[in-house]
């Protein structure tokens, strides 16, 4: 069977690929990346979704619009105009998951062979995104506050000069995937008058926004250039990731061919979906659910990092981030991430992933890297994870 | 905003542009191609989502695995066994409706500037997600019975002359949407010869196939070469179109790249759309309900047939179909079938689809077919759409 370039530049998910590990219950599991079920408000949930088949029946069993249901855009653009995104309901556009919102981006504003912007590290599922349409990557360096500024200018003017096309970056600013930081707001604006000076349009990604832990991160990008920035949401992370209901925010310019790539996509998004949210939300404190969520996810990582400055050597940082679900460590130079997971699962039953495929070029001083997750184990387990884990890494000095 | 040459290719759906006439109660509308909603089982969804989401919830409400949920796809493969078609779970993928199928199959097996062999008229849908892959078509006519296999080797073989990929050629066997028209057991021998002959890969589209009136289409292409065939199938027209659910049945080979592609596309489709249908199977007797839905539509077919054939000039025939939701029709040479619309709109505030968009040459006589769904309105307001049409067609001769 002959495949198209694209389907031969798609790779298979990293993550995915530590599935049975990660669901195997005589492992400690730091690795996957999906939020704990305790959190879900599952009754209610429940209650919505019958409630949304019983007497909305006539719109979740039939096809919806392709943009998705207005009830439900309006909930969505009223909270992000609270957010500081002065948002109407048109500028809304549902997807199957934020997910699928990337990857129209992708389809309609990506061409074989352009370059994309990504940070180093970046979260794999947006990189397979702009792979599956036959991009190559730019990628700019990533720390705890900002991305490489500096390095970006030059290297998208060479780019260009030598006749590739460089029009999207794409970024996750909040507690960021895989790594946990933060964009600060001086890193934000840096990003934006880079972005503007050489007319970028930004992707901006924000699945872990909603769930900081002591305070809010600074004001999205979008709330600051909203032409020039498409803002994706979801609600995997503070409801449920099953519903497949994320959300893009953008310049209408670009959702009228988003809705057109939808429609060839997958015509819309589950209808019984949306209007679960629409009937959760009617019925639900939606705010109040969200912070215990936050608190939720802020004691589990309380406890893996007291557990951690405890049980490791200081040569094994890991970072502290403000929100989401991710931590990241860097080992020793030298040391590689794959080979002491291959330990840890064998000896130890602990499994975490190693940082290397969410480094876009992924250069040999990546190996150094893993993520954890602190939303997966009990309070019990992580400290056990890390104690074992110790075993391997040595103790404090 | 510059946008991909993918992008610009894509079109908005004709029959989405009909949307709001489709839709208002003032117009009896044979336009629009949805499943009418007294069909869908409503109580009993509602009762398998409402335990789905309650008895399910550690999988409803997360994200499931890219290829569907076990449960799910058993049952899938099962049916289509019984149906003809020998199939093991590992050949059943999931997708978000059927739609998502043949997006995802054109993604990883069409090419930029490739040659996509489709029948002429075709549904649209297909049409739109080889056009969001920058492809051109080779269209072949369709009648009553068959598709033109005369003519399709030596086009075939001059385009791969030129140096074009010509690689899948994509049909509905069954009650055609927009013809109402089904392959014959000699029409489908015919193609598998010609694909064979050809090395074409077939995709097989059968959202229609299990709406039969008096007996069943004869057995799907993909009996008959399960390794050339991927076959397409839906819940939408059965059950309801609103769960999200479809599948594709293919070469393991093929599943694998459909499998990364929809991990970019959407990771997964919704959790709890798929067990609300394993709930519903488990708790229903689905075949006793889609015998009804069978006689639902091949009732209203049977009116709005006998409606016509009293008040229309023979010069215009309209297909029998012997299944699905549609008939097409023909005006007499030299009409219209647009300007009509128009017309019927305005002044007798009735409403259905032009053909023109079916054919993917959109030639000239194109102009003079149209579409008709008896899956909308009632047996009354059907007699009397056709008798308001028959004063701007013509009474019988």
């Amino acid at each position: 069977m002959r495949f198209s370039a694209d389907a031969l530049a798609m790779r298979p998910s990293p993550i995915r690929r530590f599935a049975s590990q990660i669901n195997d219950p005589g492992i400690i599991s730091f690795a996957g990346g999906v939020p704990n079920p305790e959190t879900f408000p599952a009754e209610a949930l429940a209650l919505a979704a019958s409630r949304a088949a019983r007497e909305r029946s006539a719109e979740t069993l039939q096809y919806g619009p392709t943009a998705g249901f207005p009830a439900l855009r309006e909930r969505i653009a009223s909270r992000l105009s609270a957010s500081g995104i002065a948002t109407d309901v048109s500028d809304v556009h549902l997807t199957t998951g934020s997910q699928q919102a990337l990857d129209l981006i992708a389809r309609v504003l990506v061409d074989p062979g352009d370059v994309v912007v990504v940070e180093s590290p970046a979260y794999v599922g947006a990189l397979a995104c702009f792979r599956a349409r036959s991009a190559d990557f730019l990628a700019v360096s990533r720390d705890a506050e900002s991305i490489d500024i500096e390095s970006l200018g030059s290297a998208v003017r060479r780019l260009r000069a030598s006749g590739r096309q460089v029009r999207v970056l794409y970024t996750i600013p909040n507690f960021q995937n895989p790594s946990g930081w933060t964009l600060s707001r001086a890193g934000r604006d840096a990003l934006l008058a880079a972005a503007a000076e050489l007319d970028l349009f930004v992707i901006e990604d924000d699945p872990y926004g909603e769930v900081w832990f002591d305070a809010p991160p600074p004001p999205p990008l979008a709330a600051r250039d909203a032409e020039r920035v498409a803002y994706l949401g979801s609600f995997s992370k503070t409801l449920a990731a099953g519903l497949r209901t994320g959300f893009v925010r953008g310049p209408r310019e670009l959702l009228a061919k988003i809705e057109l790539a939808k429609q060839a996509a997958d015509l819309c998004s589950s209808s019984l979906d949306q209007w679960t949210l629409v009937y959760y939300w009617e019925a639900n404190d939606y705010d109040a659910h969200v912070a215990g969520v936050r608190s939720f996810y802020a004691a589990r990582k309380r406890v893996l990092l007291a557990s951690i400055r405890e049980e490791w050597p200081a040569a094994i940082p890991v970072s502290d981030p403000a929100g989401g679900l991710f931590c990241w460590g860097r080992l020793p130079e030298g040391a590689d991430a794959g080979e002491i997971l291959e330990r840890a699962l064998e000896e130890k039953k602990v499994a975490f992933i190693p940082g290397l495929p969410f480094f876009p070029d992924e250069s040999p001083s990546a190996r150094r890297f893993f993520r954890l997750t602190f939303a997966k184990e009990s309070p019990e387990r992580m400290r056990e994870g890390v104690r074992r884990l110790a075993s391997i890494f040595g103790s404090p000095s």
